[in-house]
């Protein structure tokens, strides 16, 4: 393969955002996108348009690519088994990939190989509920099973009638002990098909509402213990399961030591911080994992990393918000997924780093606040 | 402008590297082309195909751009002073390109200017040669006054009888007086059109035939007076000529100070290494610059920086030496253009960066000479 080609099923902006590496390697992307104003689509020439859920378009997509990963967790593993008996090359392959898509597989894996969980069990009725309940109290975290991401398909439910609310709407669930945390860790890790893995610093992740919105690289006084603990967890999940390509492993530090909370297996918004603030982002990671060449080094390029989110608001043109936030710090970086902007929608993310944690922070929340309300903070 | 559009006429490497940081400012590229095979077109959707020589094809392609910039210096000044008129917003303009397009036209109004220049003279005849020579020495260097590029367009003659060969050429030439230099340097700076200027740190280059193969950033044991001195003349020089977007100058060091050898007005081989080595990659700048926005800090972000051409080999596939050299050195970032290869031709680059300079130089030509050579070092 002189120039090999990766196909990316979706075109959102993760599959964007591997542009960039995919073009200094010399890797030639194609997408599999809805349409063509995707983020992804706007900046790929070889875009295509297809279903992801149909086998035939997902077939006529493979031909010719060196290797399919993707830019979400959905496609069917059923299709991604189908594609593999072709002799398709996909990374992560269906085995691993069924334990991002299902909570209730991840979690009896999990559970198998040792890997800290919270106290959980399948549920369908509302006594499951109040019986898991009795044991590990209320609330009780309440999960679909499937389909579910940014805060959607979660339902911390303090009673048994919230819990009947939540029954209701049919969805295949999970319960799970409530966890008492003292905050948000997520360690990104990458494994290649032979074998080699990496990780990166342990971060810490602030959610608001179930989505992310801030990422300190690395964490900010972690026991260094624990920091060591949590990327061996995240690298025997990644090799116990057979992942090939990034697995972000997202973690609640608890006054007993961490839990693993979620899995994916994609480049993920935790790790977006390692396009300037790691000497391999993990997108160039995931491209070298999913081609088999040997993985890049995760090592900080400053001391402190801050990753904020820009969540639409009210101002459709954020362009013009540019030169302020540019002139105020000529270190910030802005990244901008090429989507339209929708009140809550994740349209984009900055970037700080420095010496010094409380500057570098910031300088990151000032460029997302103005870029996303037009406040001076 | 929600998504501003920039258009680069030409579409080799220059434009290709452009498209990262276009990719995460949200700025839409668009590129015009002689064919889709180039570099830079298989990287950009909005591909044009073009002749950047003709007025009509340079005025179909402004046509929706924010602004126009250059991938090359080739454009014919006349066109851009008529896409002007015609309220084009051109970066950089016509009065500044022709600084680097004619380089008798940039000797004398950096003459006029105070910028160290060495002796020089429009010459047509080989008694106009000898003349300068009487005045200045042999050997005598020859230039042609428009066109040349990576040593092309140079001689260095050491007698009438070879300055004759040249002569002969019919090419329309100037002399210059042949710099006894101690290494060669380079500054590159922005200038946007509000004003604004940035310089990079003064590094050293290497040569070698008249091509550039070796960058190393900042440059090695300079004076820092002299440094300080070389940013001064590259920004006075962007001043003074009214330059927008990025300049590099070339400069030799010598026992008596500085000279400046040649202006480029584009992102410069001079400046790849700034993709992992600045805070702001060259590219980025010169986006920034024609756009207008704040320019980007050019700080290092590490202490040493060395990038080393890679010119194509005998081996048309570099693809499959990825693997040993980021098995060596997880830290090495490999650039590849998108380009057939052909023995002698610029196909890409590779970049080392770290605390000491000679481990750093040594992994970056490892890599490089592996990559082209096939041969470990």
């Amino acid at each position: 393969m002189s120039t090999p080609v990766v196909g990316i099923v979706g075109a959102g902006q993760l599959a964007r955002m591997t542009q960039p590496p995919a073009i200094a390697l010399g890797v030639e992307l194609r997408v599999l996108a809805n349409s063509h104003d995707e983020g992804a689509a706007k900046v790929i020439v070889d875009t295509r348009i297809g279903d992801y859920r149909a086998l035939a378009d997902l077939q006529e997509f493979a031909k010719g690519c060196d290797a399919i990963t993707f830019d979400h967790e959905h496609v069917p593993t059923d299709h991604i088994r189908a594609l593999v008996a072709e002799g398709v090359n996909v990374h992560p392959g269906a085995d691993a990939l069924v334990h991002a898509q299902d909570k209730a597989v991840m979690r009896e894996r999990l559970t198998a190989i040792g890997a800290p969980c919270p106290a959980w069990s399948r549920v369908t009725t509302v006594d499951d509920v109040e019986r898991f309940a009795q044991e590990h109290g209320w609330p009780v975290v309440l999960k679909a099973v499937r389909g579910g991401y940014d805060g959607r398909g979660v339902w911390v439910v303090r009673s048994a009638k919230e819990a009947r609310e939540t029954v209701a709407t049919g969805v295949e669930l999970m319960a799970e002990a409530f966890v008492p945390f003292q905050r948000e860790l997520a360690v990104l890790v990458a494994r290649s098909p032979h074998g080699q893995g990496v990780s990166y610093p342990v971060v810490e992740t602030v959610q608001e509402d179930g989505i992310c919105v801030e990422v300190i690289a690395p964490a900010p006084a972690i026991d260094p213990e624990d920091a060591a603990q949590a990327q061996r967890i995240a690298l025997k999940i990644a090799n116990e399961l057979g992942v090939t390509g990034l697995l972000a492993v997202e973690m609640f530090e608890t006054e007993h030591g961490l839990v693993v909370n979620e899995l994916a297996m994609r480049p993920h918004n935790s790790g977006h911080w390692t396009i300037e603030g790691a000497r391999t982002s993990q997108f160039e990671q995931h491209l070298r994992a999913v081609l088999d060449l040997p993985l890049g080094s995760p090592k900080l390029t400053a001391k402190w990393v801050v990753m904020v989110n820009l969540l639409g608001g009210d101002e459709p043109d954020i362009f013009k918000r540019y030169e302020h936030v540019m002139a105020h710090d000529p270190g910030v970086k802005v990244h901008f997924y090429g989507k339209d902007v929708r009140p809550g929608r994740k349209i984009g993310h900055v970037t700080a780093l420095g010496d010094d944690l409380d500057t570098v922070r910031a300088k990151a929340r000032h460029a997302a606040v103005y870029l996303t309300s037009g406040e001076y903070t």
